[in-house]
């Protein structure tokens, strides 16, 4: 009656989400947390959504609430194609589009169609750990690539590119965890680099609507490389509870292979929410809607950024993002943040410590910080009990 | 720029659905479909659904809309754990349950979770072809036990059980696609036949609840072995679109697991859902409901049999189901359902050929047919264009 002897290697292979272990356990409302990843709740259009509720359902009656096909709502994904067409110059249809389960679930399904084990992965380095987590469960070998003030360390990226690499995985807008951003240049010089290359460019964007300064820039791959994918989400903008996010790539081949993983995934995602999603983007005005959330996401990062200006010693550096939902802390190189993690617990506040984000390291001298969901009186609080700490340790 | 090359194993050897296929050519409105596993969309109860939406966003507003936990909402998996407390003896907490996107997921996870390559599975002969596809992507070897009237063949499960079968894939009630049930007796005989192997039993049950005729018979599973896992889902009986299914297992290192792999595929099912049927289940009497649509398929399954009988060659046989949404249908050996499809097509009516129900078999004289999802002179109207097809075949 062994469970060791009856689990695949594959799941002894997927770690847990440290986040969501915390999301789990610090329930205590006196905690203050710049742990999760979670939009403000201000930005749900609630109103609006129930109105486009009561619409789809008296409009549409019972296809909301049958079985649907797997590639995900047509008007759904028409409107897709058309807003990165206008906003990116690409030449985009419904058949480019797929809708998924969360982005998290575009993960897992590229993972699925791609990876067999021991192929090899080029991350970014830090990288976002759910993706870790999802391409994990395929047992690829990984190589983390330097992720520097403007974009990829593409030096480093051609000494490690070969023909085993299946992909290569880029968050270039405010990347989680660290909020940096690729440069116009790091973006056309990628491109060239890859451009002979029989390798897929993976471009997960759920933040690039989010920019509160500058402007914004061309996708590396889209339009350019003909193994490109860009993943996309309504979780920043209008919801992460629905689950609805979109993977969007010119090679139909590519949607085509995703699909097939989709439909023995889940079948389909929620019809329902992709009814309501779609109503509520042709009968509000997104993007008044998305500029609202920026404002409120700028003053939180500056009430963040003029905190730790305060109450953090010198010798701590942080990143200063342009958009997004995260900034990145460099403690001195002694301090482990996870070790010190117990010790925040104490003070009540909460961040994601620097090693999940990389494969194989531990007791990293870095943090994640989110600074959406908490008003800026909050922030101030956290951030000076950090502060507090971190003078404690230095 | 070779796509093959870049692909993984996994996907090639998963088959995309023949019915999803099907699903999508057949939009011809004057084509009468016995294909799908469609309810029937009198089925969803879209008044109290839209109630209960209005309620819950007044209720708990901004819950329905943010990340969730992963496990699902614990006010729903709590009332599951309760229904099967009391109709099945169990003992039941919300600890024990996981909620999936759909059933689907489900299969998708246990393949994750149990199954390295090469690893062995059994299944009824035939199978439900989405689980076939589900466990397709981790490359098991397959073997199918004979499904009899009253359940799976044991004299021919314990020749083939060894200690390298990591799960048995079951569908206790109303079989997909043969609508044929286990009897009590070879429940009790395949619970002690399993007690001592380190093995896990699925029992999947969809359509428990839409029993017609009879009254229900225990799982085989539950209560009795510890590694069980019973599937069961809110789609037949409530709404499909939204994707709400559930694992239930009393092993708790089961769901935790389960649960991990979740986390990786989708981070969470569908909040929203979760609030929305919570709400309904405990706003309105879902026994009530559950009854109209039994009385409902009761008609419909009745009307398909009459059909049969009265239009389908003597030589062709069909089970008789007592719930459920399918029957079976076997023809003269000779006759293949898969080669004759392109001339049902002709006839304008389609239905599932056996062949995608079974590992490796081509040209089956079976096909599966739903009767949920027509009404009763358009089931008659099908049917008997089914019926000269055959006799012109046969």
């Amino acid at each position: 009656m062994d469970m060791e002897e009856l689990l695949s290697e594959r799941i002894k292979n997927t770690p847990p989400s440290f986040i969501r272990s915390i999301l789990k356990t610090a329930v205590d409302p006196e905690i203050i947390s710049f742990a999760g990843g979670l939009p403000n709740p201000i930005s749900f259009p609630e109103t609006s959504l129930l109105h486009s509720m009561e619409r789809i359902v008296k409009k549409y009656g019972s296809k909301c609430f049958q079985y649907s096909i797997t590639a995900g709502l047509p008007e759904l994904r028409e409107y897709i194609a058309k807003r990165y067409n206008t906003k990116f110059g690409l030449n985009l249809s419904l058949d480019n589009i797929l809708i998924t389960t969360g982005s998290q679930q575009a993960l897992d399904l590229i993972g699925k169609v791609f990876l067999n084990e021991n192929d090899e992965v080029i991350l970014e380095n830090p990288s976002y750990l759910g993706a870790i987590q999802a391409f994990s469960q395929y047992k690829p070998k990984f190589y983390q690539i330097e992720l520097k003030e403007n974009g990829m360390d593409l030096e480093q990226l051609k000494l490690n590119l070969n023909n085993k690499i299946k992909f290569i995985y880029t968050i270039p807008n405010f990347q989680n965890p660290t909020g940096l951003s690729y440069s116009k240049q790091i973006r056309e010089d990628m491109a060239n680099l890859l451009k002979d290359k029989n390798t897929v460019l993976i471009e997960d964007d759920p933040y690039g609507d989010l920019q509160f300064e500058g402007s914004r820039l061309p996708y590396i791959g889209a339009g350019k490389l003909k193994n490109s994918i860009i993943l996309g989400t309504f979780s920043k903008t209008v919801t992460p509870g629905m689950r609805i996010g979109f993977v969007i790539s010119e090679n139909k081949e590519i949607i085509r292979n995703l699909s097939v993983a989709k439909e023995a995934s889940d079948l389909h995602s929620n019809i329902f929410s992709q009814y309501l999603i779609w109503d509520y983007l042709i009968n509000n005005d997104i993007e008044e809607h998305i500029s609202k959330i920026k404002t409120l996401y700028k003053k939180q990062s500056s009430a963040m950024l003029n905190a730790m200006a305060q109450y953090f010693p010198k010798d701590v550096k942080y990143t200063t993002p342009q958009g997004g939902m995260f900034l990145w802390v460099t403690l001195p190189e002694n301090i482990s943040a996870m070790k010190m993690f117990p010790k925040a617990l104490e003070k009540k506040v909460v961040y994601v410590p620097g090693d999940p984000f990389y494969i194989g390291r531990k007791d990293v001298n870095a943090m994640r910080l989110n600074y959406t969901n908490a008003d800026c009186q909050t922030i101030d609080e956290g951030i000076k009990r950090l502060g507090m700490l971190l003078k404690e340790k230095i």
